[in-house]
């Protein structure tokens, strides 16, 4: 096992009927900024309740945040925040409104001229703006961890910033809101987090046999629970495991004390960029061949995944550790998802010399936990997912 | 799955030669108490490692906090806390060692005349002094919780108490401490966090089936590393499962959302105080009996259990169950820990009767998941332990 520091300060509010407990969390005095995204949550009767929770304070109301949080649009939300004297900000959407709302906890007491800079410069935030969540969709764990990806569509970038600051005081997450979730972003969410998994477990042995473990049970739970989400959303335990794995997912808890990759997360947002393709759709494409191609270096967790996700008990390592792609691909599949890039877009010819090209350029010379996969094998890579 | 809230803000610092790491997390200015137990940390190197590390600090030493932390002698603390303006607290030790810590930081700043009050009257600790934890013994999970049980010889009375203000701020945990704790004391910390798991699980079905393979995790760990630490405390690897299974045995996570039990601690306790078993070993002695005794409202969690921590494949659910309670004996013997009172006493006759007539006076009249189990199932209990 790894040394290892873990700090979770959020406080998780978990269940049916909670999100009336948001007037308990924010200060009476506070002036509250509530930021929302695409106006979901208006047909789905979130905003109602969340407005009705927050009867007596002083809310101004920032709408049209878009997944992969873009920063002109969230420059118009600070400029809200600093007219209005905003104390406290609310988010109520997903993985994209919370992240913006990240940003703009530091952009909000951030001293420089320019907010990208957090970004750019990579500047850590150790005190932002307190803000807090209610979560709409399951999937990227950014309800209970201090990271955010934010979109730059003017230079085309997609930079990621952080720091202990940025943990909203409190999430609220009701599984009832799966319900209103349509089929292909639950699809997502089951692969969003899966893959998270995966990308904090499917490296090398190091005897962190608990944390090995708890990543299976979130694994193992997912797969369970995944064709009940899909015959009915309204299940409602089966949403409520489903929620709380996509939190378990990413909340720092599984990583601590163990190697971990993010190549399938690295070279998936390049997909995303050129392809405008699902961020989790991307993932699928990337998993089984960066496997397969990096088979040697991951064999021994494929088959131990095998034997205790699948149940392959049969064969050599190797033979299990080849049947455990096999049916992570089925199991996407079962989804709905595909795993081929030509599925997605006819124009792929070009794509892995492009990404390794980038990648070169920008100095992403070794991925991977072992830090050994050059843009080289980046493209190879790339290639055998058309 | 029921409704749940959870917050664990506890920094943990864990691995190999982090000790020197408490000087980061103490404010330079503080003036300090360490607290420390029976002395074990001088002869194992921790005093002096922790020492080096608080140069330059305001360091005041009290040690002698015993197992079964006692009012008495935390009074004494108390009132060198006062008469030196202490600040801050570091406990160095196991869990009674943290345990008192955690009096004194509700104490120090309790306004009340009588800090007994704080137990007697159950008054939850919003605001604590500061403290920190280098933790010398993996059993209570103390480390990463708000709660506490003190004792009071005076008047036979041992309580809990606790409150979000109690949580340490960071608790260091070092491995490398494993191989210089004795061994009946390894059994009693494997056998103590065993328990915690079973007593998050082992009630009903209730859909949570997250929480039920993170706590299956726990426990599937600590029998895969149990023969490990008995032949070789000083195995790293292992000790450093040990010591995370035990920390997240009880740091909140697995019992949100599921119902809990806690009958075995309340019997164990008695047996503790009757005749000074160790309070691992008061469990050992509880859990099979009392899972016999309430087979039927537990038997679909046993059968679960037996399957996914035995292996136990073959028969009828009913067969299972009883044969993981069987496995589940032999564990606890494997680790040298007797399961029948008449094993620690020749002087059990007439217990079950005296905890009996203890519990109705307590108006302890329904333990357990279901809030069923009466102060004469309790006599039964007691008495099929013999």
């Amino acid at each position: 096992m790894l040394n290892f520091e873990f700090k979770n300060p959020v406080k998780i509010i978990f269940g049916k009927g909670q999100i009336a407990k948001i007037a308990q969390e924010i200060p009476a005095d506070a002036r509250v900024l509530l930021l929302y995204g695409g106006g979901s949550i208006k047909s789905n009767g979130i905003y109602d309740q969340v407005m009705s929770a927050l009867t007596g304070f002083d809310v101004t109301v920032f709408g049209g945040i878009p997944a992969n949080p873009e920063y002109e649009v969230l420059l118009r939300a600070l400029n809200v925040i600093k007219s209005n004297h905003i104390t406290y900000l609310l988010a109520v959407g997903g993985g994209s409104v919370i992240d913006g709302t990240k940003f703009l906890s530091a952009a909000a007491l951030y001293q420089g001229e320019e907010p990208w800079d957090i970004l750019k410069n990579k500047i850590r935030t150790d005190k932002g703006m307190p803000f807090g969540t209610v979560l709409t969709l399951p999937a990227t764990g950014s309800e209970m961890n201090s990271g955010a990806v934010i979109t730059r569509a003017a230079t085309q970038e997609k930079l990621g910033m952080g720091g202990p600051g940025l943990f909203p005081e409190f999430s609220i997450l009701d599984p009832l809101v799966v319900k209103s979730v349509p089929q292909r972003q639950l699809a997502n969410g089951i692969t969003d987090a899966f893959t998270h998994v995966l990308e904090q477990y499917m490296t090398y042995p190091a005897q962190a046999f608990l944390q090995d473990r708890f990543a299976e049970s979130i694994m193992q739970t997912l797969v369970e629970i995944a064709p009940r989400i899909q015959k009915d959303p309204a299940d409602y335990e089966a949403a409520a495991n489903f929620m709380w794995c996509c939190t378990m997912a990413l909340n720092g808890l599984i990583q601590k004390g163990v190697p971990t990759d993010w190549s399938v997360h690295a070279i998936g947002h390049e997909l995303t960029a050129n392809f405008g393709i699902d961020h989790a759709r991307t993932l699928a494409i990337i998993v089984p061949v960066h496997y397969r191609y990096n088979f040697e270096t991951k064999k021994e967790k494929l088959a131990q995944y095998a034997e205790r996700i699948w149940g392959i008990k049969e064969g050599t390592p190797e033979q299990k550790a080849e049947q455990a792609i096999i049916r992570t691909e089925s199991f996407f599949h079962s989804l709905g998802i595909d795993t081929k890039l030509s599925k997605y877009t006819d124009d792929y010819q070009g794509t892995a010399e492009q990404i390794e090209a980038r990648f070169i350029e920008r100095g992403w010379l070794g991925l991977g936990e072992h830090k050994t996969i050059k843009p080289d094998d980046v493209r190879k890579i790339v290639q055998l997912s058309y």
